[in-house]
């Protein structure tokens, strides 16, 4: 790649960053994007959505960014909570390695590489028809003991981010056990999901788990609730408010016709008032519900798993850590998800096809990954100009000209990764979803990590100087489109002259960690692999990391509201995609120094793998269990606070009453219509 | 190799069974080698020692064989242990494997073998000079049909090991529940170890053990003791017993010398009464333990250790399984060793050394297996007789004698590997010392599965003609010297002459399971491996294991006592091992099919490992965990029926003074030296 070829898609995308920071700064401030921008602020009532028009609305302003730049870490931990805290922290964690590494970089090895004259082709009189290799370690002689700066550089960088990560899981550990500690009592941390209860012909689900807990765990056992399989119900319930939503517009909108022709192409027959022809099939529906829910409490549609609460948090601690049957396979215990983060779904599929499900899972995770070289090949292609022209004769009179020839090999081939790598995450959640995960932080945790090997397919053929333009185009264009929030603002354009805008219930949309995490994380494996062979890369990953951090900040503040709380269950995986990055490092550190003939230098590098390892293995020892679980006396400390708590009675007695299957509620739709925001409908969202 | 050359090692091998056999039968008899041959007998006081001297005791009887035939499983279990009935049901299951999978070699795939005509040299008017390979599926046409009946046997053995592997794996972990439910109240079911105790200057570890066990188990926390480091004490305790022993062999023995020359050379100087030096020596050495036994106990030789004991065995479960810190390096749970089971040395060490002691015993134990295979390259060496004459052309002369030749080809090289794998189990034993194992259970199972690798080792390069020689010498062999015990029996005829048979104390051994086990897994892997390459190994292999089957019982009920009891932990191992083995088959079965131009047998073979691997982790799921830990249900069961039980206080009182470090306790030898077998000198003998 040229170095123009760099400027050009530098242009294009800067030019982007700006037309989005601009609009948004505008159209953030006009009531009608409210819901877009902020419909964080506008569900909690803060937003004063005035429609009075004034001059200052249309002129961009960048108090936002003041805003976000003055949140501390503790108003965001109690706005947004522990996993919003501990992912700026990873933004503000690379930033400060690639402040570290940038010093080096530009300032040691970036001079270094420039002075070299390994490639020959050097021409510094017409600097943009360089090819970016000049700024390479390619461009370092031979053998020359220059080398052993980018030597020392690599020790350096591995240190330092050593050091770092420990003060960072030694940091977050002590945040995870500081909020457990200061937390209210949660339904979450007092049951266990209990699975594969062993029930003998004849007798129920529940009265086998009220006895076995009766009689092992006699002192802490408080109650429990039988799952059921709810799946017929769940999509009647989903029928019923499709119809639900159908009626409400057709009574809000006086536009809309009214009545149809009850037979066959509406043509004949006599004309039916279609709102009483809806109400009619909403009752029936609701009948049918309320057949079915009493058929499931009822009969023999208990799945045989039971949520089972506990008096304390060491009771449920006790019962989970311990096996509980001489038949490990019987009464298997797992931690309970919080109410509203059961993935309720999952418990309707029999095992035999879960245990299935598992299996596709795994085997399609492999295939899209390799699947993915695909694309990346292409994209690989496009970089070589001379190539394309061989392959399409007729392009080569359009090829020629410099701009679009620029473009083709700066800009393009990013977009187009970008475009492959935006479809990701949503299949990994979705084969997650699949997969048997019982909470949606399970299946966001899970996606992630299928996310990154993904990720990594796309740097196997890839070269440092493409790397560069990909920073620009990926990182920059997309944590400002993240801002601009693109498509909810499409959608909300489109959709706007069909709906009233009261009429509509307000969803304030989750983080999705699942997408967000494993780009920061490539971005940062970028960093640390390229930093020593192509510190040019670094400038642009710190103006992406800068972005990111007011970006995502604004955004907590304004869009994001938290869906659950995994106190911090995000960072291990972090810390392991760390760690990866730093040993992958050092193989191609020993590869590029064989390369280069400096063969020490390639045996030097040999401990520091070692040694990350050894530090990894005692990470793990020293920090990953409190990310698993709490320690007893954590546990027993915060039980004893409980001890003086007088809502505790009450709290311990509706307790089990939280993982009620929402499907199992009472439904009231019908003539019901004129309630909107009714806390019932709120409840079947959450299914 | 020649049939001939294995019918010389078969007629080696069973004269020398034989020759062990009679001698056996006689010299059992002979009451001045009761100790080497019914040790166990005499320490419980059961065997008759009349010397009254008749013609019967000349005479070989083979009631011993009976007596060893008629022993049950219950016998074996309230005698030697559930370890000892583990073990026996190795050999049982392997007995059982043979028995089919002999009896399809031997009747279906040898014949088949035979009949082909691949190897051209086939003469069968002289069968003693044909090549051993004419029994192998080497002789089978290329793409026979014949060879789908070897497909059909690999299938048919797998899944009858596999459904064997099941049963016999439930069947030992119920024998597991059952052997808890009915133990009596033990020590170790009470106790766990707790490491790694944080201490603060000035504060003992003691007060922080109770401080902190009150405080988190105040309503299960019954008492603990600290560990010392009593390395010092040791040594100067094993001075006072070689000097006591020395001392009472001078005071029983009326010949030996009682008085020496004070001075040099032992020429001039006053005559001094040996009894009376030692016994001041053996004074002034008690003097300095007392003196060190207190400083021990006062004073900063406390290791952060303790064992700390519960009233009941779920209170300890509790304790055990739940992180207990919010460092979850500190306060680390373990499951308490059996008292007379504690590896004392172990705790001496520093951490740093136990550190090391354990990258270096990784680090050896891999070069350990590599350098083995040096001693197989040279025995297989030895099998080609033309090269041994090309390399030492002196021997041809030698060498063209006939038996001379057989015996070098057949023979010696099973010979020299015998010798070679009989130094591995006690080098692997001790490397598994210093790794840092608490108990000498952990460290004979830890010695068990280092041994597997090794004897591996061997079989890389040896073909499959070698291994029937082996098993004949190496399994008949051994097995029928475990039965003669030759090196305890020649140890005992050369300390006769010196010591009273009175006088010396009598030790009971426990059995090596880490040498005898890996050594029937890795002939059952070679008969797995063997049985459709070359079934001729299959009618050995069943002779070697009915001798195991008659002469280990023997051993258990004569000379074997147990040492300590893991209640079938060695199971584990066994089965990993079995599932390694048909794996391995399953590899080999694709590569001789593919060689053998039928590639649609081979495609066919691959579900085997994949559907075996699948049957393994159901197994890791079903009954693993009950190998690891008792459940919460059994525990609960034991614990209540303890509660009715008398005696119950009494032992809870004593419960922790079992782990009183043996260096600590009081030592009375100087004038006691008519007591003989003093309990005090058994309890060092613990240590």
């Amino acid at each position: 790649m040229l170095v123009s070829a760099l400027l050009t898609s530098l242009l294009i995308n800067s030019g982007l960053c700006v037309l989005f920071f601009t609009l948004y700064s505008i159209l953030r401030k006009q009531p009608s994007n409210y819901e877009v921008y902020m419909p964080r602020l506008l569900a909690e009532g803060e937003s004063n959505s005035s429609s009075i028009f004034n001059l200052e609305r249309l002129i961009p302003s960048p108090d936002w960014v003041k805003t976000a730049w003055q949140l501390t870490e503790d108003d965001l931990l109690s706005s947004s909570g522990l996993d919003a805290v501990v992912f700026m922290r990873l933004i503000n964690f690379s930033l400060r390695v690639f402040l570290f590494a940038g010093v080096i970089g530009v300032f040691v090895l970036l001079p270094i590489n420039c002075s070299g004259n390994q490639l020959q082709y050097v021409d510094f009189t017409d600097l943009s028809n360089n090819s970016l290799d000049v700024f390479t370690i390619s461009n370092v002689n031979n053998g020359s003991s220059k080398l052993w700066i980018h030597f020392v550089a690599v020790y350096l960088v591995t240190i330092f981010v050593c050091c770092l990560l420990y003060y960072e899981y030694r940091y977050i550990s002590q945040r995870r056990t500081d909020y457990f500690l200061t937390s209210k009592p949660q339904p979450h941390q007092f049951t266990i999901l209990v699975r594969s209860i062993p029930v003998s012909d004849g007798s129920g689900v529940s009265e086998k788990v009220d006895s076995f807990f009766r009689e092992y765990h006699p002192s802490t056992y408080l109650s429990h609730i039988v799952v059921r399989r709810t799946n017929k119900l769940q999509s009647l319930i989903n029928d019923a408010k499709k119809l639900y939503t159908r009626l409400i517009h057709l009574q809000s909108d006086p536009n809309q016709q009214k009545y149809k022709r009850s037979s066959c192409f509406g043509l004949f027959g006599r004309k039916v008032n279609l709102v009483d022809h809806y109400e009619k099939k909403l009752e029936d529906i609701e009948e049918n519900v309320r057949l079915e829910q009493s058929e499931v409490s009822l009969a023999g549609e208990e799945v045989r798993s039971a949520f089972v609460s506990f008096k304390s948090r060491y009771g449920a601690a006790v019962a989970l850590h311990l096996q509980q049957s001489t038949n490990p396979t019987h009464w298997v215990t797992e931690q309970a998800p919080e109410p509203h983060d059961v993935y309720w779904p999952f418990f309707s599929s029999s095992f035999l096809r879960r245990w299935i499900s598992k299996l596709v899972v795994i085997l399609a995770c492999i295939l899209l990954t390799v699947l993915f070289l695909i694309p990346v090949v292409v994209v690989q292609g496009l970089t070589n100009l001379s190539q394309l022209e061989v392959l399409f004769p007729f392009l080569t009179s359009v090829l020629t000209i410099t701009f679009v020839s620029q473009v083709i090999t700066g800009y393009l081939p990013s977009l187009i990764l970008l475009l492959f790598l935006k479809m990701v995450p949503p299949v990994m959640e979705f084969l997650s979803s699949i997969q048997g995960y019982i909470s949606n932080s399970d299946i966001q945790k899970s996606a992630c990590s299928k996310n990154i090997p993904s990720r990594l397919a796309v740097a196997v053929p890839a070269q440092a100087s493409f790397f560069i333009a990909y920073v620009v185009t990926s990182g920059w264009t997309s944590t400002s489109s993240e801002l601009f929030r693109i498509f909810p603002l499409l959608w909300s354009l489109i959709k706007r002259p069909f709906t009233d805008s009261r009429d509509t219930e307000l969803e304030v949309p989750g983080i999705p960690y699942h997408s967000h995490t494993p780009r920061i994380l490539f971005f940062v494996l970028l960093g640390i692999n390229y930093f020593f062979l192509a510190p040019l890369i670094l400038p642009f990953l710190l103006v992406y990391l800068c972005l990111g951090y007011i970006i995502y900040r604004n955004q907590f503040i304004n869009v994001y509201a938290p869906q659950y709380e995994t106190a911090g269950k995000f960072w291990p995986i972090v810390h392991n995609s760390m760690i990866f990055s730093l040993v992958l490092m050092h193989a191609i550190a020993v590869g590029i120094f064989t390369l280069k003939k400096l063969s020490l230098a390639s045996t030097l590098v040999f401990p520091l793998p070692v040694l990350t390892l050894l530090f990894n293995e005692y990470c793990r020892k020293r920090f990953l269990p409190n990310f698993v679980a709490y320690p007893a006396e954590s546990l027993i400390r915060k039980d004893r606070q409980d001890e003086n708590d007088p809502t505790m009675p009450e709290f311990l007695d509706e307790l089990i009453s939280f993982y009620q299957d929402p499907a199992l509620m009472p439904l009231h739709y019908s003539g019901n219509s004129d309630r909107l925001n009714s806390p019932l409908l709120s409840s079947v969202h959450q299914a």
